[in-house]
């Protein structure tokens, strides 16, 4: 009953096995291999354009390096006050764009409202340089409270973006949940509304450590070999990332896996609307979920063996909770079993 | 036929099945699972006294976030003017310690001498504040030339740190080669001898992906661990590096490993002095070999299909060095075969 | 009717005359001549002990470099919302202390309480590393509302620093004007009530260009030495500034411009209360004042030459506010005259 | 008998005077005063083309703040080993464009030689990711060994810079001094010879601190603005930096008080020929004099009251000086007399 984050996984047989594959013979380094040129292709494919794919090795590389390849001096980037870049990485936003600053915005269910975005990037008009000047934009998709924007809600965004001149990033740590969920293809849910630079992860949905960066502007690709390579993120083997994408996106494994979380998930949610002890704070987009539960009922199944983390949670949620109830998030991965979640919600 | 470099070869079977094994179940992410520390356990084994170890991704991230923990203000780091930290890793080590500069020395076969050494500090007295302050020495072992420092050599150049009140970083990127070579224990070649921070590399040796930070003093960790995550060298599945590292240390598979790339290094050494059209820059003390070839022989070899790089040389061996000679880099590895090796010398 | 800034006076006659007299006469560089050497003394007497004195050019220099000497990698600082670091320094800041964070907390009238002091810092617990770890403490006295703190405020705030083990900085552009405010002396403002760096402001109170960071810690001055270089804050002919300071402290002519200034700020206050039309937002603690004031009043203010500003208003302040109404701020100086008060006084 | 630096004086009467009649009333602050516009303008007029002026308060910040606008990830700056930016800046430079490195150029008198630049750069080829990418060019004019570049030698550079696609940058602390000696134009030393960026000097020419960047590609002003603000040096009284601009222009005085110590250092040049006991290590281009002098002489002349720095001689230089001789720098400025300089002699 594992379930505190999905990096709790271990990786997939599938995905375990092509390492061992690719082990014997000699290779070009440095990303010029064969494999990884053959899997850079399939990238294009699944996005249906030519995007410039670079490999790194945490997704808080990816988040920071696409972030640094738009740095000016006194740069503000926006973002959910919960984003991961603001509050799980540590400032590595920050060292990376040396000098620039997060501004956080608030939004129920970890999502960005396209006036909030507006009106925000309003309080730094062009030209007053005291106040530095507007960078990027960065969403997370799925968001960090478990929920996925739909495709209207990306173009909303992208459209204050254009608007305002800005890019628009994506962190999708989790982008094959949200996408399974709401349906579409790589290319709906990022360049056809929008999206300027991706961070695609593989790593929370089955992968050892696959992240890659996705530009589908090719004029930054010159530019982010340095910003790659002077981070530390450039790998010698890269086979060895290029070698689990390849199992990744092989027969849609990466699709399947993504279902089989979110769906867990589903169950999860199910159970716990029924239980009566409990109930969702925000309806479920992925693979995480966020509920109000009682706090006895937290210590029982905790006693039980469930591992997951209490959250903290912000003054609207607050506000309709009891005292006796806590806020608490539950991940679903791969390796979560139906007797899994089902084991939890009858301790429940 | 190929000599490119040792990062052209895959990853030991046992290595790649390793991480096998270890992707079932979860476990605890960030680096706190079981396996991560008996893992790091085994270091403190290895080196013979209670080190704290930071798994990292790339050596460039070793190196960097070695340099970066001594970091200061107008900090200048001394190293051998070919060392990697200075021509390979596009200025990441200054990006790490924002604003340090690197200070190379000459010296010959890739060694920097302890008078060298005391002489360059001297040229920043205390409080003349315009040139900057002395922040660290960095040496290579093996060097970038393929020898490897004695135990002595070390000693006399840890002498110099000691009386400046500097730290001494050890880059080993080919740490089991040069300890091999010498036949000395870890804890002879780094600390016992005043090193006080060690890059410690496996990826080179047979690992996919697998390096670690080696910190004699455990005083630096708790800053080290907020330095690793905000460089994004914090890895959440980070038991896939523990796992390597798990199978290179059992039943000293990596002094095996070393052993085999140092003995087919010596092996195509013995055959260029052979040879006649071909004579050794310096003696060899790893897994690396720059010899002195006729460009005629050049040709012959790589139409026949070896791979290996021509180097750049050094003002005084350029003297040595007739028009039609070049200085060209062999490197073995742990998948490099006798075959290989021969197969080479008869066609030189 | 200037009150858009006290920047936008000149210098005091004996500030420049100062620099006329300094002007002839060989003397060594880089603020080691005796003129420096001389007017640092006497800021360790007015300050009651022996303090390290830097001279910068600006008081954005000067807090960045407050805040960069105790820089940590994932450093968080805590200001207040509206501190002048957080919102007018374009990021200087986070350039200076290299990826670190400001951390902005709510608080009426410019203060920040020390209960939300403790519970913003207590959101990043010891060893949580994503997050990142706490800094420093940064408050503005007087405030960039135009409120002072009270020996007992700041007391209350350094309990909170020294039990979390944070250096507490103290922004003083407005030192001065504070400082009589209170009618405290220099060491009760600051390190008899806890503070350990102050940025120390001379030009908006009469000089040309005079800023000092004031080390209540001799121990952090030589890195400081290198900070300051290395930021190119060391000026060559640095008695310019010394010469401004020097006719600054002599006669207590700077406490006699703040009170000046100070008095002109509390006779518009009075003037505006009496008026009808506006009221004050806070109580005036310097010489900085910020008013509620009917949109027509504005304009016909305008109309007849009076500069000032408009200033954003918070939610809890614009709740309070009716629609026709705006939040202006006016700052007078050591220039501002009885008859630019009564003048502006008679036109509203 | 100063001659330690030309910063060891104090500032003309003219330029002191400008400050005080300035002091007087009320103007917008940040370098929107009409003072500062008129001054920008006259930037202009002097350079006979539009260009784009910031003020800033140290050569250091100047230089910085140029090759700062030209960062790239992984980038390289060529410069000679001896310039400012490289032995004098305690790594500004490296600061303000986080994670540049400047690659240091050996060649006589100061100067940089094109083949040896170009040799240079081509060490950097296109996308040889790992050795980073070449980002910009700076030269110092005057030099640090007291010369002056031609005309026809800036040009020689800028042929190199263009090839390459670099941008040249011109150190220009001791620029009037190289001007008169050269007996051309600021545009002709700058602009028409392909100049890009210049760190225009003040202060060391008679002013107390009075530093400009003077931007050829108006394109590059937006940024700059942000540049400079975030690295803490735009002024809020920016007029006390205009004013001594406007006293530096008015009347040539600048280019009289250049032609004045360049006069100095001549005669002190001739008497050291004529001495016997001492030559010069090159001619002097400004108003720096190096000279190779008899330890006893040096021991005597500072017996008699003289200040000067020893300076350390490149090998070159070192071969040809014997055992018993020291090279010594000798700066004149706008304060020294004829009678300083005949004193001095008369003591040789």
């Amino acid at each position: 009953m594992f379930f505190a984050s999905d990096n709790w996984a271990g990786a997939h047989p599938a995905i375990a096995r092509s390492l061992v594959e690719a082990a014997n013979g000699f290779a070009s380094a440095y990303g010029t291999s064969d494999l990884d040129k053959r899997v850079e292709k399939t990238f294009s494919e699944i996005f249906e354009r030519d995007v410039a794919v670079f490999f790194v090795g945490t997704g808080t590389a990816a988040n920071s390096l696409a972030l640094a390849s738009f740095n000016r001096p006194g740069g503000q980037v926006f973002c959910h006050r919960e984003a991961h870049v603001n509050v799980d990485e540590c400032n590595a936003p920050e060292f990376f764009a040396t000098g620039s600053k997060l501004v956080p915005i608030d939004g129920p269910a970890g999502k960005i409202a396209p006036d909030a975005l507006a009106a925000t990037i309003g309080r730094f008009p062009p030209d007053f340089v005291h106040g530095g000047q507007p960078m990027a934009v960065t969403i997370t998709q799925a968001t960090e409270a478990g929920t996925a924007y739909s495709l209207d809600e990306i173009s909303a965004l992208s459209d204050v973006t254009k608007q305002t001149g800005l890019p628009l990033h994506m962190d999708g740590a989790r982008f094959a949940n949200a996408l399974v969920h709401l349906g579409a293809t790589p290319a709906e849910m990022t360049w056809k509304r929008g999206v300027d630079i991706l961070s695609f992860g593989g790593t929370k949905n089955g992968c050892w450590c696959a992240e890659a960066l996705v530009l589908f502007d090719p004029g930054k690709a010159r530019q982010m070999h340095y910003l790659r390579k002077r981070s530390a993120q450039l790998f010698s083997k890269s086979r060895f990332i290029a070698a689990q994408f390849d199992a990744y996106f092989r027969d849609d494994l990466w699709l399947d896996l993504a279902r089989h979380s979110n769906a867990m998930a589903k169950r999860l949610a199910a159970g716990f609307t029924a239980s009566g002890t409990a109930r969702l704070a925000w309806p479920t987009g992925s693979n995480e979920l966020f509920a109000i539960i009682r706090n006895d009922a937290i210590k029982a199944l905790r006693e039980k063996g469930a591992t997951f983390y209490d959250w903290p949670a912000g003054p609207a949620l607050k506000a309709s909770m009891r005292e006796d109830e806590t806020l608490i998030r539950l991940v679903t991965s791969f390796a979560t079993s139906e007797a899994d979640v089902d084991g939890f919600l009858s301790a429940l």
